[in-house]
């Protein structure tokens, strides 16, 4: 009961900032990610230290990751500030069907209170100051972060610093709400709360599809945008193959091992056609893993996860470990890569599970049609890679091109882990891979995710919102009558 | 069982025609936009006297309506031929984190086959050819449209000429498909059928409602936009209504009544303060209204709903009706005023509920903390009308500001029928006036619903989409790191 009335207060707390914080300029709200920004960075070393503690993970990814986090509050205020995600609409005189004069101006409005949930693989870059609560500041929203158990101490300190810049900024402190309480529970009861407009969530498929079929039972339901992992297939072609494998083995070798294989982008299938050059390839890929030694993961849950389901990989008939066999302790992971028939994985649709963790598969095909079908048959993905060169875009040139429609990311010659931050940036896909393949997680158009319509038919100039107003006081992007411009309107 | 095969068969059909169409260039999109526009227009004479045969609405309301469908179908051709609706985008150089030269293009391809339902009170704009099928096509979707059983007949010859138009311009006949049974169980196995990746709707809460939650329900979710109606608040302020009341009584009582009221932005609730001008204007609209006669519903169905729901309201011992009372027949409906106090409004949430037909409530406040209240009491509505002349603006300055942020649309000095299509339109609200206050049903970024997103990383120019490959061939607006731009990339 106490619980409740905390969370309730929390979420009202966070609609009245939200009442007053929305109506912050683009470049008011982008001072605030700056500030923000700035401040994590001056506590690198502090919150680091805290987050290695907790997660396992070593101190120099954890670095990347916060300048990673940082760049990314920085942009994506930017990106607003300029106008870049919104679309503020102008149209005057006799655009419209009706053949008479017209005033009729759009834009974007915040969406209210968002729920952001931490995500336990990234402390940082998808949790308390991530990119869901980054793009949700941008789109002039509140957050309420539901923490993740996993790094508690991080996110609580990652908040204490946020709570500070608005303090200084002299912004009401509830514009962003850490619960005190991480437990699942908590996560659902802020889900059904009716002042929680929308839902930003990365992890488990069985945790994302909860809280999204929750909130499609609402009174009002409301979007969720969960981004629910993949298993992200590498599918490799001969001729760049036997051009590349040894050098090509190495990058991959990371991303399967990378950060203890705990990335929604690790590549967790890989697929090749039968020759010598995949024979290569795999004897050099083994090798290098072998070399990788076992290594802590995130949380026990995640470890014992890994151990059950890499055990039911190799319990199958139809598999075979390739790397060599060895003890790891039981809050650990070793680097796997197991062999299977395209046949097989064709037949056994459990084999598409995602094992969170340093494990792929080796699928081998005996042409390019069951290649195809695999990538076919294939569940929603984040992403696909494809490595290929000339000579394979002219010998596999429509088993390319159809390989290149699964995912949302498709990369030429890659690794799919290491999300680039910038506009172009599509992270999302189909159903499971996301609930929303229309909205991406990564990069400023993130910020779409939390901006309803609004329009102003015949408004005098004083009431309507600056970014559609005649005169373009903030210098931002806008469609004037059906073309984009930075112009005053006479 | 037959009527399964042939449900399969047709959204199988729809695929693999979906399969071909999405290659189309937007421009390619456009031109059959364009002839079908043309052809529709051609036979317009013949069409809407099927139509008003079959809907009661009057020729000279059907022939708007048809040109307007037409302007939809050339226009949303034209803003996607524009590049105004897709966010093609370019990164490349050092523009993400990472600080490395990167090379992402991101761009939306059409989500796949999307089930169109046709509204009853729109035989063309919102129907077969209507604004889901336009913005659909535009695109690149293929359509599986379920005709309303209202006006089945209008709906077959529509299809019948756009199928005409396909074959004239040599694409495949299952880019629109056109169902034989026009029941509700064949909706609702269509938004269960796996191939059917969206849902465009356009009708009653219940019925809108009902097919989201299949559609959530599925093995893989899929959005569903339901535009639901809404009860369309006015709101009067008194310097505007004692400047003008006599003359905008004439405009009022057409949106009322226009079309029997048979429109999803019909005002249902017109809230005014106590004041002698309100005296007046009530006695001006009273009658007004008396003078239109009892005129035919689109169908017994709504007649009988709006008869139920009048006489609910009459009985209310809250209410009092104010237009004159008189016999109309059982598939008729009159023009109704009925008069309520803004407390006894408060208080009974029944009275919110959307009348179909021209019936409205006047709602008397005692003053301005009241009208805010009812803003702020009602659910999520397409519009809001705002009646107030620059005195108003002074004198309630802080309750204009306050209504004004209820409903997709805000109106000054107008009313909420007649949707202008424009892009700068927003046909949406929250729920239930919609499923998603994100999109919009009107206006070429209705075309938005459709599209998901498609990123590619350093892949060849060869083997990149035309709108986003160096040379902007297609010559659209896109973003190129951070600007927009119709240039090529060197």
């Amino acid at each position: 009961m106490i619980q409740t009335a905390t969370m309730g207060d929390s979420v009202a707390n966070a609609y009245q900032a939200f009442l007053a914080y929305r109506n912050l300029s683009y470049a008011g709200r982008a001072k605030l990610l700056n500030h923000i920004a700035d401040a994590l960075a001056s506590n690198a070393n502090d919150l680091i230290a805290i987050a290695a503690e907790e997660t396992n993970l070593n101190p120099a990814r954890l670095k990347t990751e916060l300048n990673r986090t940082c760049f990314q509050l920085r942009s994506y205020g930017e990106a607003a500030a300029k106008g870049l995600v919104f679309d503020n609409t102008i149209d005057v005189g006799t655009t419209g069907n009706s053949q008479v004069n017209i005033d009729i101006r759009k834009t974007v409005v915040p969406i209210g209170v968002v729920a952001v949930f931490g995500a336990s693989n990234f402390p940082f870059a998808y949790s308390t100051p991530g990119g869901d609560t980054a793009s949700a500041l941008a789109a002039g929203c509140t957050v309420v972060i539901k923490p993740h158990p996993a790094h508690f101490k991080t996110s609580l300190a990652v908040a204490k610093i946020m709570k500070e810049v608005l303090a200084q900024l002299h912004l009401p402190g509830s514009i962003i709400t850490h619960l005190e309480d991480a437990s699942t529970e908590a996560g659902i009861e802020l889900v059904k709360h009716p002042l929680i407009k929308a839902v930003g969530f990365t992890g488990s498929l069985n945790g994302g599809k909860a809280l999204y079929d929750i909130a499609q039972q609402r009174v009002q339901p409301i979007p969720v945008f969960a981004e629910m992992g993949s298993v992200n297939p590498v599918f490799l072609f001969p001729n760049r193959l036997a051009q590349s494998a040894p050098k090509y083995v190495g990058v991959l070798a990371g991303a399967i091992t990378g950060s203890v294989g705990q990335f929604c982008t690790q590549p967790g299938i890989i697929v090749g056609i039968d020759s010598p050059a995949l024979e290569q390839f795999k004897s050099l890929l083994v090798a290098d893993l072998n070399t990788i030694p076992p290594a802590k993961m995130l949380h026990q849950g995640i470890a014992d996860s890994f151990a059950k389901y890499r055990q039911l990989f190799l319990d199958k008939t139809t598999t075979e470990l390739l790397t060599k066999e060895q003890y790891f302790e039981h809050d650990m992971a070793i680097p796997t890569l197991i062999e299977v028939s395209a046949a097989d994985f064709i037949n056994d649709n459990s084999l598409q599970h995602e094992v969170f963790g340093p494990v792929s598969l080796l699928v081998r095909c005996a042409n390019e049609q069951e290649m195809v079908q695999i990538a076919y048959l294939m569940k929603g993905q984040l992403t696909t890679t494809i490595v290929a060169n000339h000579l394979d875009v002219e010998d596999y040139k429509e088993a390319i091109h159809l390989i290149a429609e699964v995912g949302g990311r498709v990369i030429w010659n890659g690794v799919p882990t290491g999300v680039e931050v910038c506009l172009s940036m599509h992270h999302g896909g189909d159903f499971p891979a996301t609930t929303d393949s229309r909205f991406t997680a990564v990069g400023a158009d993130a910020i779409k995710r939390w901006g309803k319509i609004k329009c102003y038919q015949n408004f005098p100039q004083e009431l309507l919102p600056p970014p559609v107003q005649n005169k373009n006081s903030w210098q931002i992007w806008r469609r004037i009558n059906n073309e984009y411009s930075k112009s005053d309107l006479d």
